[in-house]
Order: C-alpha cells, then structure tokens, then sequence
C-alpha cells in the first residue's frame, strides 16, 4: 500500500463521525446523512451562517453553540465554525416498524432504552439484544448516548444489523405500541413481580432506565406491568447492560420453554 | 482541608496499587501483604538485589524482569529497580473455603472464571456475582485480571464483600471441588444443553472461559455438564459479563422459583 493511501485511511478513520466546514456539513443535511448533533460556533462569519442557516431550515436537528476553542479541540482542520456529528447508522422509525410487523402479524420485541448515555453501555446492550432476537431499540432523541463508531465497535457490529429508533416524544411513541397491541413492561427494582413472575411472551417492550434514577415515573405509570431482577447479595445494583441481559433471557426462555 | 493533606492524598490515590523501593517492598512482604506481580528491573544494583531475593525466598510470587524504562513509566519517584503491585483486597483459599461450607452443610456457588483477562469484564462480573449471591469468585494464578483498584471500582466495591480466590493449579481445584461434591457446569456455546435444561440448583460450581476462546479443553471434559445460552440473532456473541449474569439468573430462578 502506498504511503499516501495509508495516510488517507488512517485520517478518514480518526474523523468518519464528524462533518466540518459550512460547505460540506450542507451537503451531509441536503444528502439526507444522518446528523446526530451539530455544533456552531458562537460569533461565526455570517454569510457562512446564512448559507448554513438556509439548509437547517424546516429540519429539527440538535443545534448547540459553542466557543470556537470547543471546535478546535474537536479537529484540527480549518472547520469553518461549523461541525456535524454524523451517525454511522441510519435510524429507523418506530411507528412504521409497528405497523409493518402488525400488518404482517408477526410478533414484535422492542427494547426502549430511557437516556442511556454512557456509549460503552448502549452499545453493550445493542450486541446482546441482536444475541437475543430483539427487532429494535428505541431511544428519545435527545438525552441518549449518540451512536458513534465507539458504540458501533462496542457492540461487536450488532449496531449494523440491529434496527435502532428514535422519537422526539417517547410517551407518544410508547402510547402509539400499547394501542397497537404491544404490552409495555417496565424493569424497575420498586416492583412487586418478580422477573420470572412476568409473562414476557408474544408482543412486548421492554423498558430500561439509566443507571442514575431509573425509568421515568410517567413511563412506568402507563406500563402494563412492572418487574424487578429478582437480587441475593448486599449490594443490589446491576449493571443496565448485565440487567438487560437477564430479562432478554428470560423472555427467551419463557418462548422456547415456559 | 489544608494544601498538603489534599496533596498527600491525591498522591495516596494515584499511586495504591503500587508499592515501590526495595525496603518498601521488602516489608510489604514480610507484613504478608497481597503481591499480584512484582517488576524488577534488569541489571538492578548487587546489593538492593541481593536483599530483595532473601526477602523472597521460599515464597511463590510473580516476578517480571524489565528495563529501567519501563519502570520509570509507572512511576516518577525512586523506585531503586523495583516495583511490587500489591492487591487492593486479600485472596481466599478455596478448598479451605470449600471445606468449611461442607462442614456446615451449607450449599456453595463459586464462579470460575478460566482467563478473563479484562479487568473491566472482571470487575463487572463481580458486582453481577455479588448481587446473585456466589460465595467466591476462583481465578487461576497467572493469566487472570489483576485485581486492581480499577477492577474494585468497575465491580461498584463488590469486590469488598465477595470472596476472591487464587489457585496455582486450577484444574486441581476443580476436582477438589467435584470430590466435594460441587457439581462442575461449563458454560460453553459449543454445548448441546440450553441453559434453562439444565439442573443448577445446589452446590455448583459455573466456569465462563476467555471472550477469545472460550474455557479450556481440559476444565470442559472434566465438568459434569456443560451448557449454552440460547441465542436468537445473527451474531451469536454475547460479552462474558453478561452471560455471566444470564447463567446466575438461571441459577437464582430456578433456587426461588423452579
């Protein structure tokens, strides 16, 4: 291999999740890239922010405005006040995902992730939830981890197989399965039930929270049922992704045993 | 706080895992504290030496011979050619601990984990062993995770309250437990059992292998049974952390509820 080409690659590697410079973040937007977040400096030249301005216009991306050290830190390269962080996957939606499996009545298995942020956890969990049969993972938009090539790595290249949703409103997005005949069952240690307890069969979402405080109340008041990790030690406290692991297998083997 | 007691311990916390100096170490052990490995460096002065073998004499511990280099990258102070890592907890002996469980006809689960390399994986498959109640985790020796003060943070201080336990000869241990009326289960994707078919109630004994190849022919063959994780998806690899939790929440099922 040529020097030059090695060197291309080796660049190319460094930044495939970022976008910078106004020229080539609108063309990332008018090519439909998936943009997981962009940044702009605070105080840009301003016909470059009108020409970025005209692009964004009608889209709801994630803008956040930054001073242009914050830039800096991020790439070397002349960024113009502008970077765009770009998924390495593309995201699904939820409802169509809903209405093709209803339509061809097949059974569905959501796992909703509730502001998972740590990238290493989510991407954990999307491994073992492509392990376990899960048809996609559904985020909120705004509060998860990002799906950058860190998680996609992470999760051993399940994040390219696996379907991953996100929802602007994830109680509407929640609603939106129940009415459709998708049971939602929130995993919480305040539970009565125990996991084994739970019929985990046929249409289901499962619902994981963060680490910190849980499952938000609202999301865990409007779920069918509630279930905990039945826990012997002193300490009780699981990893989200060990814990999303036992109840994927649970509901395993209640389909191909119980 | 004054300056120099938040100095001080800022220099405590960076440096406990490492005791460094030939007298510090000399009397490390001779206090019998735990020693995962120590570094010696390659053409350390005669008499520093000399006084280092003695302290070693008849004592079994894991010594490295480097460069003066490598040494000075893990510490900056004086470390006159040697450095001890010590253990941030201390090791159990487990066919004492094995012994005294039969003698109180008390039921045992140990975790045998068979190369797990990852201090990471290590310290999370220990908070999971601590909340499904194991009573001791055993590692062979040499080719396991040091236990680290990183490794006591990522179990979220699990790690204090279970029992570790070292062996020098893991496949001896291991009959020492089936003498004792341990069952041996070997968990395997190479298997034919899924795992809720299998019997795990009472004293067992469970051996999760290295994420790179898996358990050891040898510890295999000599197992009772062996069993696999039902798996669904496409990719069929699951992290050793969280099929360790999914075969310790079989075990808990089936003790509470099967």
């Amino acid at each position: 291999m040529r020097e030059e080409q090695r060197k291309f690659q080796r660049k190319e590697k460094e930044d495939k999740d970022i976008v910078f410079g106004v020229r080539a973040v609108v063309e990332a937007i008018k090519s439909n890239r998936e943009i997981n977040k962009i940044m702009i400096q605070k105080g840009i030249n301003k016909d470059l922010f009108f020409e970025l301005k005209d692009a964004l216009k009608g889209a709801d991306y994630n803008l956040q405005y930054v001073p242009s050290q914050k830039l800096d830190s991020i790439t070397r390269n002349n960024h113009q006040g502008v970077i765009a962080f770009v998924s390495p996957i593309e995201y699904g939606n939820i409802e169509e995902l809903i209405d093709q499996k209803m339509l061809a009545e097949e059974k569905v298995t959501i796992l909703v992730l509730d502001r998972i942020t740590d990238v290493r956890n989510f991407g954990g969990i999307a491994r073992t939830a492509e392990c376990q049969g899960v048809d996609a993972i559904l985020i909120p938009s705004k509060g998860s981890a990002l799906v950058t090539s860190d998680a996609v790595k992470t999760s051993a290249g399940a994040l390219n197989r696996i379907k991953v949703c996100k929802t602007d409103d994830l109680k509407n997005s929640l609603f939106y399965m129940q009415q459709s005949g998708v049971r939602l069952i929130a995993c919480t240690e305040k539970s009565k039930h125990n996991l084994f307890e739970v019929n985990l069969r046929g249409s289901v979402a499962i619902i994981m929270g963060s680490e910190e405080d849980g499952i938000t109340p609202d999301l865990i008041k409007m779920s069918d049922i509630s279930t905990k990790i039945p826990m012997i030690g002193k300490i009780a406290s699981l990893n989200v992704g060990v814990a999303a692991g036992m109840v994927l297998y649970e509901k395993t083997r209640q389909e191909l045993y119980g």
